[in-house]
């Protein structure tokens, strides 16, 4: 009897085959893709979907159907067939002309044509990476309605504008696990991110394994690093991917981990420490002695054998030159050189190294300082420090990439990252130079994060990132943008991300229970500060626990866009915005509503306790909220004062306090500005 | 000026050293101690707590001192000392007398006694493994109150009630990734689980590597199996937490993945392809020819030089005797050698195959099914049929382990699990029979399951379990189990288990959108059916997608316990217990508010709308509540009638559906019950 039942009610979900009617295309891509034109109907996605190949493949490509199927599974609770016959008889047909170069390269042909109609779905493209681009898009065109899963029909001709779109990491400060990098690699696939820059040195850490000096982890990384063959697989997972794997060794500063066992590279005699302070350290290889050049060769080489893309990243930042100048014997070989400063000195290293990264067959990178005059334009130029250091590289003629508006622990939100183009329309750099712009490089620093919250401090916001780097130019709309990355937030955490999680996880341990609904609604309208301003607050070192309502809370949560859409709606014609005011209202109601249970839980802890300001501010943003959206929508004014009395609460709430910061202040200073007083 | 206000908050945190005024001691320790004695006062934990060894150490020991500390440390914000001087100048002292086995045993001595003073703690040991179980102790005895963080002065003298402690997990069916069982040994230390029993093949999947029959993995997995190279370094992982791993290679039934590259194994002609149904399938290995024996023999000495545990667990469950008896070769055989049926075949392939084990070293275990006349003493029998066939094991003089009552996919209550006792005290085995009980075992079966769900099905179940396992048979008060677990539960989620975080992420999933409010309320109140009403209501196979609202809900949720006692409470005296009648009607008024935001999700998508009769049931239940609760309260009856109505709505929120069940029906129904009629 329950046997029977149950089946009924499951047979009930599996009708898509009598659900034709054709729903209405919500573009929920991200990026946007160079064209997309959109037809009438639509495509059933039913138990019947497959996939063949009319092209040719490899082993990138199938494991990225086998991947795209069991999202598509995993959506729409279909089981397909994993298949993949050759021809074009099936549902959706890949025509893949090339397998292109089996290590990918920065000049892979990623362009791809996907039309789907009604009868099915064909995918075009130049090469395999292509296709699993295009493979990459199906997924988010996939539509749900009551009666079933769709794919609209589209035409689409999509190419992107950078060829570099990257993501650095920083292990050395923090080490990140494996399975942390393998799912953000995942989400970098789902929103066509294709370099993975591994930060694997820092005066913190020595992040990898070298046989020829073992002693670089073995006492540089606290026994926290990645085996030979670990980072070989990485390489693997990425390339599976259709991503590249830059590796970083960075120097000749950031470098105090390795002279823990080496001291005899370093310009000041040891014996050194991993460096557990943040910031910038006297620590610095020395470039005067050849037995130098001889431990970089043989490391190089050994590098250059696990990592097998084109390109190496040196560093090459923040070396502040002071060992150098304390140095008699450095001294002594600048004026035999004539080396007439440590820039210059800077320079000559750089030479030096370049000739050991080209002897292993790699192009070099390194950060904005290795511009120094005498660089060979070979080099690429990752630029920290701004466009404007990136625009003087591109007109001396070096290629570059843009790093500086990309920098996640600044914890910006996702429209301002947005919104800072590689090549802004306002660029003097001509048509040439412009194309030495290779693209752009978020970078998550590793300061202030670890394994469980570094997901919300890159996800969703790199998404966003990442439009920029692979739509056109013209595509700026922060509304839609922000439409598509709460629905491409949801994707990334269905891959396994943790952003959305996190938060959750956080204020359970904070609150020693599972009832933390009131935390959670003061969680979700704070954010982080800079990462700035956290390390003078909390002056964080490596050892800092990173436990504190801080590391829960993540930066641009939707309550800020979400808040100031609805009051910018609501201010268009307060008496007449009912939804937006009965929004605004029912927010402002659950903040006042969960005051007293969390005004008692933060007493809880001394971890909560020192938030408690917080939720005491949340009320009277509530009551300044409601106040001035019944002043508006009633068309009443407010009496003479109100408004310097609001300000002023909003101006406190604004003040820094327990590392963290309300999202919500634009939109309510908006809304007390627009009120009229008598 | 920011950087000064941040720092003066901040620093208002850090002042446990001047709060000394003892907490009352609130015991959440779990599993319980054989003794804990409450003593006046506790021993403020500040920055300046330290570990020193009085006694011998280990890498172990080493090791769970260092994830102690952070443990400590992300719970309290502070930042200690992680160096452990030698002698008694810690303010936890630490006394090992023995490093015990390298390979733990069974006969492990696991004993410890903990005693804390206003002063500081002790911790002696016999050997490092009980030292390692004291810790995990002191972790759970940390209480937190707004002044700061202590540890009670509490003199606890604790050693387990039973040697194997263990838990299974079914990795053949569906593979689970290293992450997974990593986190799932964090969870079993921290509740003092001791065996890791790793069910490793199926008829679904052969998952460990052979190099000497690379066709087992080769063919016979999917790709998704563990290197040798990842075995050995879990068998590790688990070690350095005082956790044996006993590797199972289940035979001679459920092994068709074994065929699939080793056709000649079986006892009927192949080709083999991996087994997708689940079930008891026919495919057997031949047991009466040599070339077996000489196979396992290989095998199993490759594999026990990987698995170093004394124990080997062979299977031996459901082997069905279909193709041996189809198979006119080993009827003959059985003729020749006086063999009379299946199970006497079954018994010799046994007492063949525990001479290859014992000839590598090893002891064997069996499911209960080995236990046939003639087996050897020597072998362990583990029970999943029931208390009695384990008993009878025990007066034949064979030892066992009870797993019958701990199936986790049976979706029962930690309750039920907690009150099934290996020896119960009806038990009619004597003192010397008893001894032969080793103990329990988990059982985490993975038709149902993958990485993203596995973490709700085992916990806090388990940790409920494991006091079973470990404290005296006389610890059974269900509410104070109750009490305790919900407070392990959050550090388990600390310790980065997945259980709490996976409803929400399921949610999202489902609904597309973080804006889950209404359906994390309906998920409050739903848990999964059991295994065996999924398998037959959804005919679920390995390639069944798992994303279903039955795959985010969890087993068991604070819900029914909750409920249960607040309606208990209330029924006391319906008219006085205002505060239990308050929590009652705030928990239906809010099933009430979510009902319409809910209904109209649950139309978004076909796998929502397959669960939306649940909503619809929702706010019947809770008008159901609010009626009871209003008469009984006010004292007044009901119109003749009422009950019968209320009763048929309850009984209809009982049919199967949806794959989900309530958790609140009992409750409901008790409250239904009290209510009289006019």
């Amino acid at each position: 009897m329950r046997r029977v039942m149950i089946a009924l009610v499951l047979a009930g979900c599996s009708f898509p085959l009598f659900a034709q009617a054709a729903p209405a295309f919500v573009n929920t891509l991200m990026p946007e893709p160079a064209q997309l034109t959109a037809q009438q109907g639509s495509f059933a996605l039913t138990a019947s979907f497959n996939i063949s190949l009319a092209g040719v493949h490899d082993d990138r490509l199938d494991s990225t159907i086998s991947r795209t199927l069991h999202q598509l599974e995993m959506k729409t609770g279909l089981e397909f067939s994993h298949q993949t016959p050759a021809g074009d008889g099936g549902a959706l047909v890949i025509d893949a002309v090339s397998t292109g170069n089996k290590i990918q390269s920065i000049d892979e042909d990623e362009s791809y044509s996907l039309n789907i109609t009604p009868q099915g779905a064909k995918l075009h493209a130049a090469t395999v990476v292509g296709a699993m681009r295009g493979l990459a898009t199906l997924v988010q065109l996939v539509q749900t309605t009551r009666e079933g899963y769709f794919l609209p029909a589209v035409s689409i001709e999509d190419s992107p504008r950078f060829r570099w779109r990257g993501l650095m990491i920083d292990c050395g400060r923090h080490f990140e696990p494996i399975p942390v990098l393998e799912r953000t690699l995942d989400g970098m696939a789902a929103v066509k991110l294709n370099v993975f820059h591994w930060h694997l040195t820092e005066d913190q850490g020595f992040r990898i394994e070298s046989k020829i000096f073992p002693k670089l982890t073995g006492m540089g990384s606290d026994g926290l690093f990645y085996t030979q063959d670990q980072a070989k697989a990485l390489v693997e997972y990425a390339r599976q991917r259709g991503i590249r794997v830059v590796p970083e060794f960075d120097m000749p500063g950031h470098t105090t981990s390795w002279f823990v066992g080496y001291p005899e590279l370093a310009s000041a005699p040891g014996p050194y420490q991993i460096q557990r302070v943040f910031g910038v350290h006297d620590g610095a290889i020395d470039p005067t002695r050849e037995s130098t050049y001889k431990f970089l060769d043989k490391f190089i080489g050994e590098m250059a054998a696990i990592f097998p893309d084109q390109y190496m990243h040196i560093g090459g930042d923040e070396s502040n030159g002071k060992q150098w100048k304390s140095n008699p014997e450095i001294q002594k070989f600048m004026q035999q050189h004539g080396i007439k400063d440590t820039g210059a000195l800077q320079a000559y290293f750089n030479t030096r190294l370049l000739k050991i990264v080209e002897k292993h067959g790699k192009r070099m990178v390194g950060w904005d300082e290795v511009l120094n005059p005498g660089l060979p334009k070979d080099v690429t130029i990752q630029s920290w420090r701004g466009i404007e250091s990136l625009s003087a590289g591109a007109k001396q003629g070096y290629a570059g990439i843009l790093s500086a508006p990309y920098y996640l622990d600044a914890m910006k939100s996702s429209e301002t990252h947005y919104l800072a183009d590689p090549i802004p329309a306002s660029s003097d750099l001509t048509a040439e130079q412009q194309k030495l712009i290779l693209g752009g490089e978020i970078c998550m620093w590793g300061e202030q994060l670890d394994g469980r919250t570094i997901d919300s401090r890159i996800w969703p916001r790199s998404a966003a990132i990442a439009e920029r780097f692979w739509s056109p130019a013209t595509v700026t709309n922060v509304d839609d943008m922000y439409r598509r990355l709460w629905v491409e937030s949801i994707q990334l955490e269905s891959l396994g991300l943790t952003h959305l999680t996190q938060q959750d996880a956080g204020l359970r341990e904070l609150a020693g229970s599972e009832n933390i609904a009131g935390l959670r609604l003061l969680a979700s309208v704070l954010e982080p500060v800079s990462f700035g301003e956290r390390y003078h607050g909390q002056h964080t070192s490596q050892l800092t626990p990173l436990d504190r309502l801080v590391d829960a809370v993540r930066p641009d949560p939707p309550s800020r866009h979400t808040m100031n859409l609805l009051v910018r709606d609501f201010l268009k014609n307060p008496a007449g915005m009912v939804n937006e005011r009965e929004q605004l209202n029912a927010t402002f109601q659950q903040w006042l509503a969960a005051t007293p249970e969390l005004q008692r839980q933060m007493t809880r802890s001394p971890l909560l306790a020192e938030a408690q300001q917080r939720a005491q501010q949340l009320p009277g943003l509530a009551t300044t909220g409601m106040e001035a959206v019944g002043y508006l929508s009633n068309g009443t004014k407010a009496p003479a004062g109100w408004k310097q009395g609001k300000l002023a609460i909003l101006a406190d709430a604004k003040k820094p306090d327990a590392l963290v910061r309300f999202t919500v202040l634009d939109a309510l200073t908006n809304l007390v500005n627009a009120v009229q007083e008598q």
